[in-house]
């Protein structure tokens, strides 16, 4: 990996710690606070979080003579390292702790974010590609907490009878009909998936990978995505796969056209749902989409614009994988698997709406093949989330950021409207439980072909 | 029932609202959204709910013109009255609502007494009556909500891990030597219980009383407590009961004493607890009062001036009703009834250490009989909380009061140091559930005489 | 106490014994398993559970050479007795164990029939005494199981969508118009309540009591009630209170009234009901008595015979303390205490339709006053089950029996139809939570007198 | 599909049908009441519900003049068909329905008898392919129950703590060491799985598949499995996948490599588990797999014949997904995927130790490739249970039988002591959720081939 120059690092640190910081402007102090669902965080305590990341992984061991903020934050600020000695604070009571003050947390991002300068002007050599590449690992966490913050935010405003808009003055897209529903056709084959590990060429022999993963050291397995952009540990290695010749959908499925699932009794037929998502809807009572709510007979959605009528031609969104399960077997299709979407989008551009845009939210597809693959909302598909082959985690606590949670849980692919665009890619894996609706999560349908 | 004049009731509405904010002003803003357990509910909530009650049973009834803050306020700062028409927001989800933000809180309350100001100005004569009883209902009501304010606060920040102080500057007690534990006798005897109604003369047959209360109209009802100082409807009517000779302990039961009680495997003697009492403690863990914990081996307290080592002098406190009872049977004793404690305290002084005194806690006692009867805890009596005989509640949302919790519930008396002064009397009737601890309560012994 | 013959113990003892086993010949062995809510214990358990409690109490220590029938019955048949070595098996997991079999909890019972002959044919002297009083306990508890083998089955086999018959051969009421609500008055003023402790002399000063109570030894103690008849410690000591005058009504409420409550709204008026009542009928969705149902447009009623269109004139039954409160609130009336309901019923013959009348079911009143005091159902009083002044439990773990219970619960009063008629008495107390349903609870009216 | 005659039908189905009231011959009749866990149904249910299945899918719609033998058993004993008009008695409480009784349901299960062999030797020609078709589905079914029928009935029985055995009289296989740990290689490649559907042929492009499957019949795809044997519909489509090279043990892992894994601390390192596993231990308690306990320092197991020491060369069985996964993450290696162990056993004999040897227990392997593939204990793979591509489950209430599970389940390969050798096949898809333990689950290791 060759070394990235000191005011590169030091630009990209401070623009993904300032983006975090600005997302919380709009902000009053109280919404700081809020938890109204476990895995809704407060803001306070993703802004402590992501600096307890850089404090853990780089200052304590690597800036000689870090002291450390405060010594309890390591047990608070924890999110979910089981081998770290502090332990952490239960994740359900992340919203019941008003000190550290708002203020005070500020305080410690910008005492971590004065050791960070310090470490990386003055880095001893031998350390360099650690810290480099925890560095990378680093910023790419807090862009996924820059993530949460949005649908967590979303998440606890809404929650409030009131409905308060996170911010008033976010555009809205115009009300209108969706372009129709086409697909792409695919060829299928061998193909290639995953991410390029750092010494991993392709064309090689498995045996001569192997060989060269157990002698490569740690270091260079944490640092493993530089050389072509970063990628985490659970898109590697890239390997190759048999698809069968498939069609995609050239759109997200629309409000328009998921109204009218519901409208034909989508939510009251046993015969379209799996077993589990059938408990779920029963136990839960769900009858639409998350946000969604009927006001004198019409639908609404609450949206970080506050509440608006909907608009049929935006994508739906906030979809749990058993509706957007059920919604593809009433279509008469079926959802991708996380292979044929990658190989759909595989080499295209990433573009589209993505948080750099300020809508935060998803926007009416326009005309073309393959529109939305990237941004909008993230996109369910039939793929459990499990290793890739020959998959190995890294050592020590850094090793549970994605392997420990390969049972349970769906992948979802593209990115959303609450993303980065410089952290979305083609062969990123976002993961959830099925029954999870918080995040802008919408469906692209798909189906065989003859 | 004489009118007070105008400018007593401002002055005493003045003073009780005040009190209140008083009460806030160490807390940042981030406190105000606290809710750690359901029972503890944020403060922002109490500064609103106090607030509603003015508005709901006073302003919207009475003040031509009166325009509500917020049409949504009253669901949201309703607290359990199923009998006006918004409903309630859930209890345990008070701290889930960011906004109103507490600077909108603040502005209600000023909004309310603005409208509380021109009612009580300019009040038609027809209304005076309920008016005035209604608003001795609400400086009540408020002075209760800032004894939860009080326990709430403490609750809530001591959940927190770093323990933070509600004001580090309160006066601590010097660690010193409880005073030995002596008793008082009492004869017994057919006594009088319970506050004169109005109109309730003592000496009176029940058929006339009967029938006078069959009279009487709601306004009286309501306004019943004024010609001997307030009393809620749960302290009438006046009767009489019949006791057996009994001893009262001269204070409450010390931390040191029940330290003893501890160390004796108090936690573990199941012949000791009552049934549910036994369940409630191998359930929760518990092995020591609320806000004890070990540090090196020594036992500390969480208190509101943060965390301090115990004074042994102290009086115990944060006990449940099993608690107390299992201290009085491994003691040799009981707890008294709730008659035997009013006929003790029955024409005495209402002195002691009650919030007024700006400490926070409970104090040692001094040498004397019956010391700390009232203030400084709340005392847990063996008696149920159960209507006295011809109880009857007000109609309408009002009667929702105190009538509806009469199950389930043990009786204590005297208030605490949470307690205003002026709020507490003989005849006060407080309630909680037995596995109750948040609030400062505490143990009296007394036994049986010969 | 003046020693019974062994004769009349013998007699006593096969007499209760048979009965137990009489009550289970109409049963399958699968209906000897079920358990279908916790509190509703297995035919099987309750066969086995009595005859530990002579294996316990009386063979094991009073019986030379005893052998126990099998080593781990001490720990699956101990009920609650937290003081006895073994421990119990949890009470929701009665159901749970398929062995031992019927067959052999027969012949466990047989064992202990055994060891019980034996010992009560050649009992030392000098625990004769001690051997009665246990004897006498172990007869009384095995006749409220014989109670709860009634109520157990109904509600065990009620559960089963067939709605199976205990026995289809039961005699039932004929189809009638109730007698008219009548109401017989009382002065109140000083009256005796409980029962006479054996040595209590009624006059004596407490002094003296007390006195003597601290000489007695526990086998004087625990064989307290034999003087007069046998009585738990519970009903002791025989002592004094004040009654206001009051009315009590002269038969039990009816189906037919109860009918008219619902039908004007009773289960959807809060004001009607106590906040906990309120809690629990919208958590648990009651609209009527357990075990009724309707059936096109028809109330229906399981019972022991199996299913029947509701006869108007026969005692609602199977009602929580919340329903029975909030009926006599809708009816203008209130619950009496337990002191009211004693104060009627002293000196009354105890007659009514107990279990030995075969019909299990509550029947119609007659006319007359104060019908139905005795049997039919158990009737709910206003007074929460708390010790009376100076009542001491018994040493050890047979003082777990009575003591341990008291907080949370509300005092029944009379007896019903699945109770034997020389278990009923005027001073007898039994105890239910308020939200418990399955036993035959009724209503009596009562009302103060001007 | 070749038309089975009528005499290898009749066979069949007696010998099905037999072999299930066999397995129920040990038991008491209490015993078939018990349901100690939501998932361990009682035998009695499984007894009817399997004739259920005849009645609702071939006597109720096949056999004209068919009287169903109760008119509520359909409520009752439907397992979890949503789509059928009765809805179903709910899962946790099928051991609270004392009647039927068993011998009722045995008459059941006769009625049921009388009725198939009068449809099998009278069925109208048209619906000769659907009835053979449903009735091999049918016996398949009462197969798989056989198998839950043992496992329940070991899970209810071990749930006793008196721990009896199903049979006292079964053979247990002497202590020994286990042979050695070795394994084969497989190279990989482009591989077929899943099983020939009727009418598939290999070879054929997905158009021309997918082609005739639409204009295949309802009765065509239910039969789908006859012309090679059976298959269940998950099975299917026959598709080709990519395989990497890989090497699979050859045998079973043992109890003694399973207590060495404890002994090392296996369950205490949050290292070596998925985060929902290392939820799973911690929550409930797990410290070993499921039956085993410590008696003086010795590992003890209890199994069909009773409670026993474990025998170090035994396959260590019931365990979750969780312990299998940890514990190969522990021994440096993996689990297999569903399709590395379809390629290693495909084409490989049937055979080991299945029910059919009357043993009820793993059995130690012997030396030599391969072993214990079939039988002894279901091997839990890596594979999520999704469908395969081109799936499509059935219309109608019988697509309920495997389509609607495919979420949040793990594949199991093989088949266990419990399944019959004629039910066992290479391409059979068992499936559990990865907390499950109760079923005969064990590990073979697999590792990547360099």
């Amino acid at each position: 990996m060759p070394p990235m120059d000191e005011p590169t690092l030091v630009a990209a640190y401070r623009s993904v710690r300032a983006f975090t910081e600005q997302l919380c402007e709009p902000l009053e102090i109280e919404d700081y606070m809020l938890q109204a669902a476990v895995e809704a965080s407060p803001p306070k305590w993703h802004l402590a979080h992501v600096s307890w990341f850089f404090e853990t992984f780089l200052l304590k061991p690597f800036l000689p003579g870090y002291a450390v903020f405060h010594p309890q934050f390591d047990h608070l600020f924890n999110s979910y390292y089981e081998q770290t000695e502090a332990g952490f604070w239960p994740r359900p009571e992340r919203g019941l702790i008003s000190r550290p003050t708002v203020a005070e947390v500020y305080a410690y991002r910008h005492h971590v974010d004065d050791g960070m300068m310090r470490l990386l002007s003055d880095c001893p050599p031998e350390h360099q590609a650690t810290v480099q590449a925890r560095l990378e690992i680093g910023l790419n966490h807090e862009q996924q907490h820059q993530e949460l913050l949005v649908t967590d935010i979303k998440y606890n405003l809404a929650y409030n009878p009131l409905r308060p808009a996170y911010r008033g003055d976010l555009p809205v897209a115009k009300v209108q009909d969706p372009v129709p529903l086409t697909f792409t056709a695919f060829e299928g084959g061998i193909q290639s998936f995953g991410a390029v590990e750092p010494g991993q060429q392709q064309g090689r022999s498995p045996a001569q990978r192997d060989r060269q993963a157990e002698q490569g050291s740690q270091a260079q397995r944490e640092s493993q995505g530089a050389a072509q952009g970063f990628a985490y540990d659970n898109e590697f290695p890239r390997h190759q796969r048999l698809l069968e010749p498939f069609r995609l959908a050239d759109r997200l499925v629309t409000n328009a056209e998921y109204q009218a699932f519901i409208d034909d009794g989508g939510y009251r037929h046993p015969g379209l749902w799996l077993s589990d998502g059938w408990a779920q809807i029963k136990t839960q009572g769900w009858q639409a989409p998350l946000y969604w709510e009927q006001l004198d007979g019409q639908w609404h959605e609450t949206r970080l614009a506050g509440r608006r009528p909907l608009n049929p031609a935006e994508p739906v969104c906030h979809l749990s994988y058993f509706e957007a399960d059920a919604y593809a077997r009433w279509a008469g299709r079926r959802l991708p698997t996380e292979f044929e979407w990658e190989h759909a989008a595989a080499g295209r551009p990433v573009e589209g709406h993505f948080v750099d845009a300020g809508r935060f939210h998803p926007t009416p597809a326009g005309a073309g093949s393959l529109q939305q693959l990237f941004g909008d909302c993230w996109e369910w598909t039939s793929s459990a989330y499990l290793p890739y082959p020959r998959y190995r985690a890294v050592d020590g606590a850094l090793g549970e950021y994605n392997g420990k949670f390969m049972s349970g849980q769906m992948v979802l692919r593209g990115g959303s409207c609450a993303t980065s665009r410089n952290h979305a890619r083609a062969t990123y894996r976002n993961f959830f439980y099925p029954h999870e609706r918080w995040q802008f999560k919408g469906i692209r349908l798909a189906e065989d072909q003859a």
